[in-house]
């Protein structure tokens, strides 16, 4: 089936996935969830083999990792259908009602796009979470994978549809699309009216080939080149463990911090403590000729050091001379992710959060926590970084859009 | 000044216009509006220039008329200004926050997307009207008129930036950019990373090329091929006076309606009285077969006439056999703007709410009431026909992005 064929028949499904109750709509998450784990034996002899294809390719460690499935991670998958089940459902929240003056009655209600494509790498359980996710706010899917998964993609989608159609919800509602080519990404950009928004998830080379390519609308996520700044009324304890929490949690993942950024007045005593912490965690990190000065182990930083998300157990340190030069800093190389600012100081507080143009501003605490599941969102699509329609971490409601229903009795404009 | 150059003074200028008090920004535009109106006879004397040469280019009367300008005319402008001035500010207002389990506070507030782009066509007073909404909204604004007229746009924006400039705001936060040849759109929909948000306001050949091409984020604005369906249980009397005053009281706009869909049952009854109405009123009706039999005037409906939004005294119309057929008509020909239903019955209103997909649904009340004034916003920028970020008429809180802040006391993730 090519991607169009898929698309219109996920324009079909929508219709009535558009109005499918809550209560029809949790009954599914429910079975799906049940159904993953019945047959997660299915999927994990698909997955074997999706396995052994990547490591055959000599494919890194890391990403067979990231492919690999077992009985608990497809319970993990199962776990977070059941968890959306929980979730309220965003379809038919009245955002704002009043009456006009005339009598009308006004009201503006949540109601699903339609139809969302996600474009996502490697990890097989983003299928079957934003499969959730889109059913619950009444979206069809269309799912476009990474083909070093196509297979375990492919049984987790059937076993996901099979499930939904037998509590009588439209299995096209869920769709995988070939993988085997750019091709489908390609149509998807083009399948303007059949799919509503795109949503891609993964590298920043795919994030910035579809938003600059597609005509279909784009929700961009993800890239995070997050900064701490560690002002120069910072408690300078609550800096450390910031910024070791916010560059060495997690590094891999997009609210880690990349760079550091030291006001210059307490530099001399912060950046001895900070560097020899951050070395002994196993971080390399390049920094300035003021950075410099503190640790021999400093490598010197580039243009490409501050423009970096490095994902890994790397951080640029810069020193600046004022929180403004730490803003214009931010604003320079800055992905509008999660910036951070450590201050005892209520002015420079207020000053960092109301001048840094970013999805999340932090005061005295660490990126990491720019996140759906710790917003309390409980589930999570992606972390929006543009401006239009969702900024920050997206849970259900920003997979929706808006209609005005206007009530009247025969109301004729005058 | 090239478009990119315009483009990074914008940004420079939205940095500190981002962070203006509602007090400085009501004063700016209170000084714009004073100054059109103590400068009236500078811009009607470069209106005169541009009417003189569409004049002379054969524009039609109809055109000219909507370029040109007179003293009540700029006053209507100065009183938009005021008018926004009186609204409140969307910049700050918090959408939602809470306190977190580990005791992080959450807050999202509206923050200004921060560079507006706005393609529009021939009137000049959406110069004014549009500089005025971004200015509250905090965002710098790069104005893309009609060439011809370019005088007037220049003596307006010439004034209103010396204007803001005089109250302390930056001048650079309001520009006119080259309007002489397609090259300055082509640049402004290039302009990503410069331009948050384009918002292309005119006909459908330059909101498709825009949404098409940019690169920049698009909000989709006005074209409305709006249905009225009249329902088997529509109270009849009041379905004329739907039906005449959504397609009569001002063909010309996108709220008009421009299709007419009744039910079998009703026909009858119905039609008769309706088309003679409609052919007093000077309309001119293409209908089906089941329509023409009511009516000798009315001619034979093509597919191009229910896909078209006419924009005159022209009004398609059909014989349906259900509401559900009214539904599948109205997917398939409607442009997700308005769409009426006239109706008693509260299961087929509910059903037509729910089931038609649009920015606005109406009952038993004039597609002509969807209008950012009469939803009370106080002004309005366009109407979204997107799903994306907006959807219907636009105010000022849709003209802002948001920004997540997170305020802890050193707290790290586990």
């Amino acid at each position: 089936m090519t991607v169009m064929d898929s698309a219109r028949r996920a324009r079909e499904a929508s219709v009535a996935l558009a109005v499918a109750t809550r209560t029809a709509k949790d009954a599914a998450l429910v079975a799906m969830a049940e159904a993953l784990v019945s047959r997660t034996s299915e999927i994990l002899t698909a997955n074997d083999v999706d396995v052994a294809a990547a490591q055959a390719a000599g494919t890194s460690a890391a990403l067979v990792d990231r492919l690999a499935l077992n009985t608990q991670r497809v319970a993990g998958m199962a776990d977070g259908l059941r968890q959306v089940a929980a979730l309220p459902d965003p379809v038919g929240e009245v955002v704002r009602g009043n009456t006009l003056p005339n009598g009308l009655e006004l009201r503006q209600i949540r109601v699903p796009f339609g139809v969302v494509g996600i474009i996502y790498e490697s990890r097989p359980n983003v299928t079957a979470d934003a499969a959730g996710l889109c059913l619950k706010s009444g979206n069809a899917v269309l799912l476009r994978g990474s083909s070093s998964a196509a297979r375990s993609n492919e049984a987790i989608v059937a076993i996901l549809r099979q499930a939904a159609a037998g509590t009588g919800l439209p299995e096209d509602a869920i769709q995988l699309v070939d993988s085997s080519s750019r091709d489908s990404v390609k149509e998807l950009m083009r399948a303007r009216g059949l799919v509503d928004v795109l949503i891609p998830r993964g590298g920043a080379s795919l994030i910035k080939s579809v938003v600059e390519e597609s005509t279909v609308p784009v929700i961009e996520t993800g890239v995070g080149n997050c900064h701490v700044y560690v002002d120069a009324d910072a408690d300078l304890d609550q800096a450390l463990s910031i910024v070791l929490n916010a560059k060495v949690q997690r590094p891999s993942v997009c609210n880690a911090a990349e760079s550091l950024l030291v006001h210059e007045s307490v530099a001399a005593e912060f950046l001895p403590r900070a560097l020899a912490a951050l070395t002994e965690a196993g971080v390399t990190v390049h920094g300035d000729d003021a950075v410099r000065e503190h640790a021999a182990q400093v490598l010197p930083a580039t243009e490409e050091d501050y423009a970096a998300e490095y994902l890994s157990l790397d951080m640029s340190a810069a020193v600046v001379p004022s929180l403004q030069a730490a803003v214009a800093h931010i604003r320079r190389y800055g992905t509008g992710h999660s910036e951070a600012i450590v201050t005892r100081s209520q002015a420079a507080a207020r000053e960092f959060v109301s001048t840094v143009d970013a999805a999340a501003v932090l005061v005295n605490a660490s990126t990491r926590f720019v996140d759906g599941g710790e917003f309390g969102f409980g589930a999570e699509i992606g972390i929006s970084t543009q401006k239009l329609h969702a900024r920050g971490p997206m849970g259900l409601p920003e997979l929706t859009s808006t209609k005005y229903v206007v009530t009247g009795d025969g109301h004729i404009r005058n």
